[in-house]
């Protein structure tokens, strides 16, 4: 039986290897578990379409696209993933957990590839109304960690995904990670911050006890 | 030997069938005879990256594409083509004559599928910098006319180019050649209507002759 939950849109964020997928698997996994009806997506590529584009951002042969067309990418894979797969759930009562959402947006192309942050903004409103997480863990992790862990990663998947965000500089997953923690200063009632280098079981545990306490404070207001 | 030539930009739109490919080959094709370096191009897809963004918008599989998705495909194939191919050919002091640009943006996901203008004009702000053409031929033809030549062609060739317009219903091809026309009158100067019902040579000749004056009168502006 499925218990009633209140539509509730949770995001993972980090830097590459800070596991956030595997955790976002594990939240999913759990919510169904415990009888809650739970979407599990992710971005770029929630979607047919968003597929296709992500093939396309992520290609490592395309080195020389622009910032601009990497933003442009982004949101246009975000504004249909919202109308096809996120806004329906919601709308539907499911509790949907996203791996990366438009925070990494901001870090990556904003903070990371220095685009304005105003454009961002822009881009943002029109494109998804400036739509924002119910809560956003950021699963932080020194550097060389998550750099290390997505390299070993890449080379036993023989995985071209990510690839060429991996072979960026370390500055500018310095700037990438500084970003975040703006973000978090910023909005510190959305976002928790996970401290990733942890082993696996006690990020999940940290994970689950925040959501619990989110659906039961929801489940309250709601009665 | 090649001409010392004024750097120009020069885009063909219209409607479906109307004949600005097979214009725009033949006005570089004429260029390149009479001696000036022209580059010819086309959106979208005149990258390889935004080859592949094409693929993505075209598809007829994508019914289920939000406005805002396509737009901002629309805008990523354009942000690049502007950077990689346009900007460097301008740069080199070439004629660049290119198969669609914004007014097709502006036309076709504006005035066509109604999305806001204003939200149209941002993102062209963010992506381009509101570039726009030194000149734009706006062949015009009656809808039945272009829409019958361009289903011709399609089963001709067993295209799926643009498979996706033409499944359109008729009054959104009438909404966005009233949008051209609506364009024209706002920028007379920069735009030079050509009855496109015409012969090919007709069309092609009367093409030829305001390019030239537009040439002439350049250089004269720069002797």
């Amino acid at each position: 039986m499925l218990r009633p939950n209140p539509p509730l849109f949770i995001t993972l964020e980090g830097v590459e290897g800070c596991g956030k997928s595997t955790q976002a698997r594990l939240l999913a996994r759990g919510l169904e578990t415990e009888g809650y009806s739970c979407l599990l997506t992710r971005e770029p590529g929630g979607t047919p379409i968003g597929q296709e584009i992500r093939q396309v951002i992520l290609n490592p042969r395309h080195q020389q696209m622009s910032p601009e067309t990497e933003l442009g990418l982004y949101f246009s894979d975000r504004a249909q993933h919202l109308r096809e797969v996120v806004w329906p759930a919601i709308a539907a009562g499911k509790i949907v957990v996203c791996d990366r959402f438009t925070d990494s947006t901001i870090a990556y192309q904003g903070y990371g590839r220095r685009l304005s942050l105003q454009k961002i903004r822009s881009l943002d409103r029109i494109m998804t109304g400036t739509y924002r997480p119910d809560m956003t863990f950021f699963l932080d992790l020194p550097l060389k960690v998550g750099l290390a862990r997505a390299r070993a990663r890449n080379r036993e998947e023989a995985s071209l995904d990510e690839g060429r965000f991996e072979a960026e500089e370390i500055e500018f997953h310095e700037r990438v990670r500084a970003g975040y923690l703006k973000m978090v200063r910023r909005e510190p009632e959305r976002f928790i911050v996970v401290p990733a280098e942890e082993n696996k079981n006690r990020v999940q545990k940290s994970i689950w006890t925040a959501v619990n306490t989110c659906i039961g404070r929801r489940s309250k207001t709601e009665l």
